[in-house]
């Protein structure tokens, strides 16, 4: 595969984005330069293979890659455009608004600065963590600082495209806008419910079952991390926050009227449909989440089997799904805790959910129709 | 296979749950009576072998087992225990106190009924929806009515038992306090998260990602059937949503701070702290959430594979993954929205780990490490 983004490329900061970046860019034979304020860092993304660490005799980048946490992005980006009067600057923070703001206040050279943000990201985190196809397929924001030139603009663009992800145009207001309410709030959202069960006894929480495990996956999040990211994006969170805020306040106060009413029909004139217009809304909201082919409107039938717990049976079933020569798009298991059967939940194109269920049913399978 | 349930079981509603629950008491060969208001709903159960349609020749009833509506359900049970004056009398509403204390004012006979709650759903709902095995391994919540005889304790406890399902003992108060936190207040935070969704334009929702697909999946449910579960439960979701409420206007007054500061540094003292306090509270209550295995604290290793999206990729996998002779513990499914190419994050035992990316690398797959 040949490749736009043309040596050497100096990237600072080798926790998992960066040493990522550097991997993918080694492989593809750019020459890239490492930097990291942590020795250890450094030197792990080195021995992964991300690049070697700067020295002084490095010839000058053409594009410098920040991967720093979000709260020292914008010093990370004025010395880099100031130490390297020729290099297309990029940094890869998640919220683009505040470094922006900072640069500009600095009367930093904003015409080979970038904002980006690749959307991608593991459960750990670090050096060790990296991996060269971390961007493959997922949408990467090229966030025009207003002052960029065509050139820098296409340079990073042709990082994106390089590793792999799909470059998608929106300013850095538009994206701190958008992430706020796709990804920020959602956080915050994740830890308050998961913040509910501390206090709580363990026969209550053998009632768990996959809906609070979904909504509560994403409380197990970095809280440095995550304070560094809220706090850089705080206005525009702030402001989906507090609208979340008065739908709780509306809810707070129809449950407050049911709960000393006795019987639904002495409830207050409102409060009941209070609480189905909660839901409704949700309901319209979640019919826009685009799934994973990115149609928001796209449906596929859901075939569902049973499972039993033991090694191969799993394997058995996705083995008899590619033998009926059909796509899995998506899959989830549902299961109890401590059961010996589980759900498979398999999401396949419409038209070819009744051969499926035959040919499972011809194979012993039982389905949950 | 025996079982203990003896008949005949009178089953009133026949939506998903009743339908269910007639289905697999037929199978086992216990004659179901069933009733509902709706014909329709009526005559499908009837039609897919949940059982045949009460007549006047019917014999007497040994259990009825009340499958109604949130609010209808204590009126069905009063009915049910005065028309069968030797029956044991059961329901399988998502709120029990509420009930209870109906049956508690208009002077039921307590010591026939057992309230009950099989944690069992699917996404789909009524007749249609219903199979036997929908009970299999999950708790099914016995709450004694504080004046239930044994011997209906132990009638309702062997239904539970006969249909594959766990039983818990825990009083109405206890039961409803508990989903209160694990399903009823996820199920509003899902749809108020959702609710901000509504608005929002397609660039901004390109860039959702798996994290907001697990937290607003419950947003797809019922308007009508969860604002009949939310009032019946409306004192202990209010309590449990007030707390969430103070810690959201906590974590809104820390956010108003961050937004007017000019950098970090700037943020009056312990608003931050106040953020990632938040954070690292849901920390401590997602780690209380079960596993598949029902140890709060069990641990398993996880190995995140790329999958190539192609009929039979998967199947490939967990082929592969079977013939290393390595249990699937849990599983799920990471992709981009029209992307090539996803993840699958497959947890094993923390001891298989390294045997199955051994396995998995020199069959060929690339490995996320």
């Amino acid at each position: 595969m040949s490749i736009a983004t043309t040596g050497p490329v100096r990237v600072v900061g080798t926790g998992l984005l960066g040493t990522s970046v550097g991997l993918a860019l080694t492989q593809h034979g750019v020459p890239v330069q490492l930097a990291d304020p942590s020795r250890t860092a450094l030197a792990l993304a080195r021995d992964v293979g991300a690049g070697q660490p700067v020295t002084p005799g490095d010839a000058e980048p053409v594009l410098v890659v920040v991967a720093a946490p979000p709260d020292v992005t914008a010093d990370a980006v004025r010395d880099a455009l100031a130490a390297h009067p020729d290099a297309v600057v990029t940094d890869v923070a998640s919220v683009k608004g505040y470094v922006l703001s900072e640069l500009r206040a600095w009367g930093a050279d904003l015409t080979r600065y970038v904002g980006s943000h690749p959307m991608a990201g593991r459960e750990r985190s670090g050096p060790s963590a990296a991996v060269p196809d971390l961007f493959l397929g997922r949408p990467w924001v090229i966030a025009d600082s207003g002052a960029s030139s065509d050139a820098a603009l296409l340079a990073v663009r042709h990082l994106a495209v390089d590793l792999g992800a799909v470059p998608v145009g929106m300013d850095a207001h538009e994206h701190d806008a958008a992430v706020a309410v796709v990804s920020h709030v959602p956080q915050i959202a994740s830890s308050l419910v998961a913040a509910r069960l501390r206090g709580l006894g363990d026969a209550a929480l053998g009632l768990a079952g996959q809906g609070l495990r979904d909504v509560t996956r994403l409380a197990a999040s970095d809280p440095a991390l995550w304070t560094s990211i809220l706090a850089a994006n705080a206005d525009a969170v702030h402001g989906v926050l507090a609208g979340l805020r008065d739908d709780l306040d509306v809810l707070l106060g129809a449950l407050a009227l049911a709960a000393k009413a006795d019987g639904p029909e002495q409830v207050e004139l409102g409060a009941l449909a209070a609480i189905a217009r909660a839901i409704a809304d949700g309901n319209a909201g979640v019919a826009r989440v685009p799934g994973k082919h990115g149609g928001a409107t796209k449906h596929y039938a859901v075939v569902t089997v049973l499972v039993p717990d033991r090694p191969g049976e799993l394997a058995r079933l996705f083995g008899d799904v590619g033998a009926a020569d059909v796509n899995i798009e998506d899959l989830s298991l549902e299961h109890a805790a401590g059961r010996p059967v589980g759900m498979a939940a398999i999401s396949v194109l419409p038209a070819r959910a009744e051969h499926l269920e035959a040919e499972l049913t011809a194979r012993g399978w039982r389905l949950v129709s």
